[in-house]
């Protein structure tokens, strides 16, 4: 398969990507540095990229960003970089995507442990994840032509555990290779609408 | 207690007022003829309703807008209403709020049914209504001074089923004096960062 693959330069993103090149082509997009430069923060951007990479069988997110602290200090302001990043920008990873992907192809976007398995500072995040959970389960139900679309919820991930441990007291932190399992089934299996926990 | 209702013109918020009003002083906002005017989508106008209102006991949200559309049709603009109305709306009534609410004091959004049973044509909708759901079970950890925080998820309904039937074939439309109970739970219960399912 022909796999578009935002955020392969992270944590995330190398882990699954190491996985997927091994029997699929890989495209890496992001940022800085890769093969199609893209910040999921703008329409333009978004589009600019689905235009230059043309059609493909697979697009993964495994990207967005949110802002971390105490509720009594998050202001609207601060809260938009969840809405901009997390949320709308793999939301619109979609809807600007639908066309350049095949019949039968995929979406797979990255939610998150925390809005199931709250932490202090987490409030914002967690909203991103759950509209994109909610999005993933609904627009599944009437996607054209066959393409599916999921997403995958990982726990802290090992690989990150020195920088997050802090946050998140007691949680069992998951190698990155098990989160990416699930976007390796979400990509060559055949469910859809589904949230796959990582836990 | 002293109630800031904000949507009380509506279909859900009449109901919600008709309950609360016969122990409860309550004030209603909106964006038309109500006691104070506001526009949820405006982080100013939610900082004057507030500057206006003064200190309440609970702050109820029963409003919230999303475009309905089929997935192939929804545009980043069309999304934006979700966002911005139903979503972001709401939240900052809860981030511009927090100073408002006297200890021990609550705070109650709306989310609804079709994020967790989808409906063709609601995936902008459900995005918010998980959006805030989760929001609302992260924030509750660490709201300050004893506050609580819930939202009501209503299924369709009865007084809006002439208009919404259509969207929601085979539904179970409720009455909206089912759903107004879930609302006095969350004002005059304990529970903080629950999502009452009325289905
Ligand atoms: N790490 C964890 O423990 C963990 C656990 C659960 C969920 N998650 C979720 O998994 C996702 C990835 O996390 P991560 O830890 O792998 O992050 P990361 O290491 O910071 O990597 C982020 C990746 O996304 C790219 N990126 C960042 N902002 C972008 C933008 N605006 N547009 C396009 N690409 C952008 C980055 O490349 P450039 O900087 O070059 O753009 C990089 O490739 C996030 O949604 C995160 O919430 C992570
Ligand atoms: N009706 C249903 O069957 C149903 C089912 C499940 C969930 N819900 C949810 O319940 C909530 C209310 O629905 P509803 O059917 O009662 O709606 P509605 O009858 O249209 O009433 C909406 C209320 O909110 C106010 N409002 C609208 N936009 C506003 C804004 N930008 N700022 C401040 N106030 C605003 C309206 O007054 P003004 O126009 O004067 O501002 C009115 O009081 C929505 O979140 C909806 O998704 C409804």
């Amino acid at each position: 398969m022909r796999i578009l693959m935002i955020g392969a330069s992270g944590t995330l993103g190398r882990a699954v990507t190491k996985e997927l090149e091994k029997k699929h082509e890989m495209i890496r997009a992001g940022r800085h540095g890769a093969d199609v430069t893209v910040d999921i923060q703008s329409v333009d951007s978004i589009t600019n990229m689905y235009r230059q990479v043309g059609k493909v069988d697979a697009v993964i997110s495994a990207t967005g960003s949110a802002h971390f602290g105490p509720i009594t200090d998050l202001t609207p302001e601060l809260n938009e970089l969840a809405i901009e990043s997390k949320l709308k920008g793999q939301i619109n990873l979609v809807l600007l995507g639908l066309d350049y992907v095949k019949d039968g192809g995929s979406f797979t976007l990255t939610t998150g442990i925390l809005m199931d398995d709250p932490i202090a500072q987490g409030a914002s995040a967690a909203m991103a994840n759950g509209g994109v959970k909610a999005f993933v389960k609904s627009a599944a139900i009437e996607m054209p032509r066959g393409i599916r679309i999921n997403s995958v919820s990982p726990s802290v991930l090992q690989e990150s555990w020195d920088q997050y441990a802090s946050f998140f007291p007691g949680f069992e932190a998951v190698p990155a290779a098990r989160a990416a399992l699930a976007f390796i089934k979400s990509v060559e299996g055949a469910q859809t609408g589904q949230n796959y926990e990582v836990y």
